[in-house]
């Protein structure tokens, strides 16, 4: 199964690409979209244009993209939740279900521990993805949760297919 | 001119369309587009398609976005915030320059005071747009924003224009 991981953002949106097989991952693809210095919805479309051309070239099966840690800075936020949508709408769009994993839960699945730092997590995205090399950090973050929907997402799919069987 | 204004929001996205001829204006049409209890992936999906068929049947040339208020709710930040991501990009994709105003800005525009209460935005939207009954509150409040880019957008454009030739 092929799964899209995508860690959302304005400024920077990371994505990755892997092969899923039992308990088998392969990499496929990174990379780093960015938006920078102009009007606000010139920059959501430019994500967007982006981020469908991701979908159209690899063609994943499923998608995952990170819960938004909600901090105390309204228009950060605001901004997050913006780019977040169009991360959100892209693969729904191509009629994939989209798993949305919080940020502890990506790390203690990838790392082990839900508190690790991002030279952890690079090491860990490196380890279980040989040959890889991710664009920046929010590209590896976005490998680490295509991992873990990998680990999760299919898995609870293919349950919930059997129960409905 | 054609003008769309948006007042964006996950639960409800009011829309008002507004043709204005000099000072001349009038209204086209409104309504509110709903999104409930479902995958945030396919209520913003909805979200899309609804508004893309706004787009598509009443061909606005410009469009103007409420500026999001940033309250304390983090999460309530979050949501609006995606809902709005898919309110700009809609228009954007259409090749329309967006407007964006603060809800204060709109509401000294079309009732004379910054804090108006939704009453009285209703009020002065109906006195406005002679015949228009909006379909509530939200496609009220995205009519006041169309009117308030009817005042500052199209001129802005036009002046910008002058000056570049």
């Amino acid at each position: 199964m092929r799964i899209l991981g995508i860690d959302p953002g304005l400024r920077t949106l990371g994505w990755g690409i892997i092969d899923s097989q039992g308990s088998r991952l392969s990499h496929v693809a990174n990379g780093q979209i960015r938006s920078e210095g102009q009007a606000l919805s010139v920059r959501l479309l430019s994500l967007y244009d982006q981020l469908f051309e991701v979908v159209r070239r690899f063609a994943p099966e499923t998608a995952a993209v990170e819960q938004t840690f909600v901090n105390k800075d309204g228009a950060g936020t605001l901004k997050l939740g913006q780019a977040r949508g169009i991360a959100m709408l892209v693969p729904a769009q191509a009629g994939l279900e989209i798993g949305e994993y919080a940020p502890n839960r990506v790390k203690k699945t990838v790392v082990g521990v839900g508190h690790a730092d991002k030279a952890q997590v690079l090491h860990m995205v490196r380890l279980q993805l040989p040959g890889c090399e991710p664009a920046g950090p929010d590209a590896a973050d976005a490998l680490a949760i295509a991992i873990c929907h990998a680990y999760y997402g299919p898995a609870a799919a293919i349950v919930e297919r059997e129960v409905r069987a």
